[in-house]
C-alpha cells in the first residue's frame, strides 16, 4: 500500500517569457506584460511529492531531511534570487513558463529520488496560478 | 507527457439547500441551517485545472488569460453577487449543493476548454468544506 | 504591562446593501452588485482581540473558552446561516455593510467582556476586504 | 460520474519519533530533534476526502455533518490535546510518524464511511510537511 | 468613533538592492543575494488601510471600488510585471527595499485618499517578510 | 517618520498548562484538556516586528538577516522540538501559556534588538488563537 509524502519549498526569481523565433510583436501579443524585456518576478512555491511504500521499521517513506537537502541543492541554490533567463543554464534557451520550470525541476529531482519512488511537483507562480507535473 | 495548469477564481453568492419534493420538516432535518428559507451565503473559491501536452514552442499548456476569461464569462459573471436559487437558471430546479455547483461549473467550462484537454474543478464552499469533479 | 489575546471565528450569511431613503437607481449606482435585491453572501471571518494585564498566577489574560462561548452566543448563533437583512433585528433597519456589522459585533461583545479589558474586532468580508473597530 | 467531497479538521498533539529496537544513538541520528525524549508537538491539519456518486435527489454525496461527527469521534476525541505515544493505544507500539498517523486515521474512518465510497486522508504535520494515504 | 477599512492587492515585480555610492563588494556583503546584478523578483502583497468616521447613511467609510481603482492606477498599473529599478521613475535613484516601496506607495495613495482619512500600508515582500508604514 | 519591519518564524513544541499551587482538580477545571499531564503540542508561528527610522542610505530599517539570526538563536534553537515545561529554563517555573511564551520571547529579543527600535511580538498558538505583546 502506497503513501505520498510532500515537502514545501520556495524561491524568489526574476524571469521574462519570450520565444526568440517569434517577432517582438508576436511575443508581446501572446505573453502580454509577462514579455516585459526588463523582466518581472515571482515568489515561487514548490511542493515536491514522493510516493511509495512506508518502511515498516522507521515508519518513514523517505527521510524528509534528505528530500529537503535535494530540493535545496537542485532548486533553491540554483534558482533562488536569480534571473531565470540570464543566470541559469536551464532557461538560457528554454522559455521559463511555469510549465517549463516545473518540468525542469521534476527532471532534476528525478535524478536524486530513488527510482522505485514516484515523483510529482506542483509549482505555484502566484497564489492563483499553478502547475503540476509527474512525468507521465 | 502531460502537465496540469490551474487557475483560482472566486465568487460570492447567496443560496439555500432545499428539495421541493420533501416536506419542510424533512428539509430542515436533512439540511439543518442550510435550509434557512431566507438564504445564507458563501465566498466560493474555485480552482479550475486543465491537463494536456505543453506546446513545445510557447512553453504554455494553455493561455492562462484565455482560461481566466472563460471562467469570468461562465462562472463569475453568472454567479458572483447573485442568489443561486433565485437569480440563475442553473439552480432554479437544481439544489445548489457544493456538489451540484461544481458539476454545473464543470459542464459550462467543458463547453469552452478544447476537448483534447482534461478538465477538473475544485470548489471550496468554506475553507473546511470542498468538492472536486472531473467528469469521470 | 498589557498583552492582547485574539480569537478567530466565522459565520456564513446572506446580505444586501441598500439604503431605503435612496431611490433604486441611487442604490444600484452606489452599491453596484452588492445591491442585488435577491441578496448575495459571504463567509465572514471574525477576529476578536481583548487587551489587558495577564493574571500572574494562571498566566492567562482571559479564558479563551469563555471568550469563544461569548462569540458563539453573541455572533455565531445570531448571524451564522442567516440572512442579515431579513433574519436579524440588528440589520432590519441598519445597512449591513462590513463597517456596520463590525460595529454591531463590537457592541454586543462589549456587553460581555469585562470593562477593564479593551476590545477590538476585525471582520473579513472577503480575503481582500476587511474592517477593524475598537470603539475609539 | 464520481465526485469527491472533503472536510478539514485539526488536532493538537505531542509526540516523539523513536524505534525501540534501535539504540539511542541510532534513533538520534535518524530522527534528529524529532527524537527528543521529552516530546515536541504539532497542530495537525487533517483533510478527509470521500469519493462516490452524488445522490440525485438531495444533491449530496454524503452528509457533511455525519462525516464531521465521525472525524470528531475517531480522530479529534482520541488524539486532540493528547500525547500520541503515551495517551493512545494506537501509537503505544507504533512510531507516530506522519505516515503512520495518516494510515491509522484512514483505517479508523474506513470502518465508518460506507464501503461503496472511496476514502483518502491528507495529514499536515506542519504547513511544509504533509502526507496522503488512500489505502491503495 | 473611527473605523478602519482595508483592501488587499498584489503585483509581481523584479528588483535588485544596490547602493550606487557603495563598492560592489560592500553591496554584496550587505545585501547578499538580493544584490544579484541580473535581478530577482517577488509577488508583492499590499494591504491598504484607511481610517475615519463611517457615513451614517451609507454605512460605508469609503467606497471600496474607489479605493481599488486608486490602488490600480497608482500601484498595479505602475509596478506590476515591471522591473522596479529599470522600468519605474520612483526607483531609478531609490533603492527598492520593502521599506522604500511601502513609503513610495503610501505617498502616492496619500495624494488620492481624502486628507481627513488616515492612511496605512502593509507590504509583504514574501510571506515571511513585511513592512508597515503610516506616515507618522 | 517611522516604519515597521516584520519577520515570521516558527517552532514546534510540546507543553502543558498547570499551576503547581492549585489542586489537580482546579487545574483540570481551569485549563481543561490543556492540562493533560502527558503534554500536547503546537506549531507556533511567531511574528517579530521592529519599528524605527529607515536608514536613508541603505533603505533598510534593520538587516533582516540579522533579525532572523537573533530569532534563531533566542527562540528557535531554544524552543523548537522541545518540551517547554521540561526542556527549558524559562518555563520550568512559569506556566507556558501563549501569553507567557510571548512575553518571554519579547524579553529575550529585547536584549538583542537596538534600544532605539521598538519591538513587538505576535505568537500564534493555533491559527485561531494568538497573542500580541510590545512591552508597554
Amino acid at each position: 500500500m502506497e503513501i505520498s509524502v510532500s515537502r514545501k519549498a520556495h524561491f524568489n526569481s526574476a524571469h521574462r517569457l519570450n520565444v526568440p523565433s517569434w517577432t517582438e510583436e508576436e511575443n508581446k501579443a501572446y505573453f502580454g506584460t509577462c514579455n516585459n524585456k526588463n523582466f518581472h518576478g515571482h515568489n515561487y512555491d514548490l511542493i515536491v511529492t514522493v510516493t511509495g511504500e512506508v518502511d515498516p521499521v522507521s515508519g518513514y517513506l523517505i527521510d524528509m531531511k534528505q528530500l529537503s537537502q535535494w530540493i535545496k541543492e537542485e532548486v533553491e541554490d540554483k534558482f533562488d534570487h536569480k534571473n531565470l533567463n540570464l543566470d541559469t543554464e536551464e532557461f538560457a534557451q528554454l522559455n521559463p513558463t511555469a510549465e517549463n520550470i516545473a518540468i525542469v525541476i521534476w527532471r532534476k529531482l528525478r535524478g536524486r529520488v530513488q527510482q522505485n519512488l514516484k515523483l510529482k511537483v506542483i509549482l505555484y507562480e502566484t497564489e492563483r496560478n499553478f502547475v503540476e507535473y509527474n512525468g507521465n
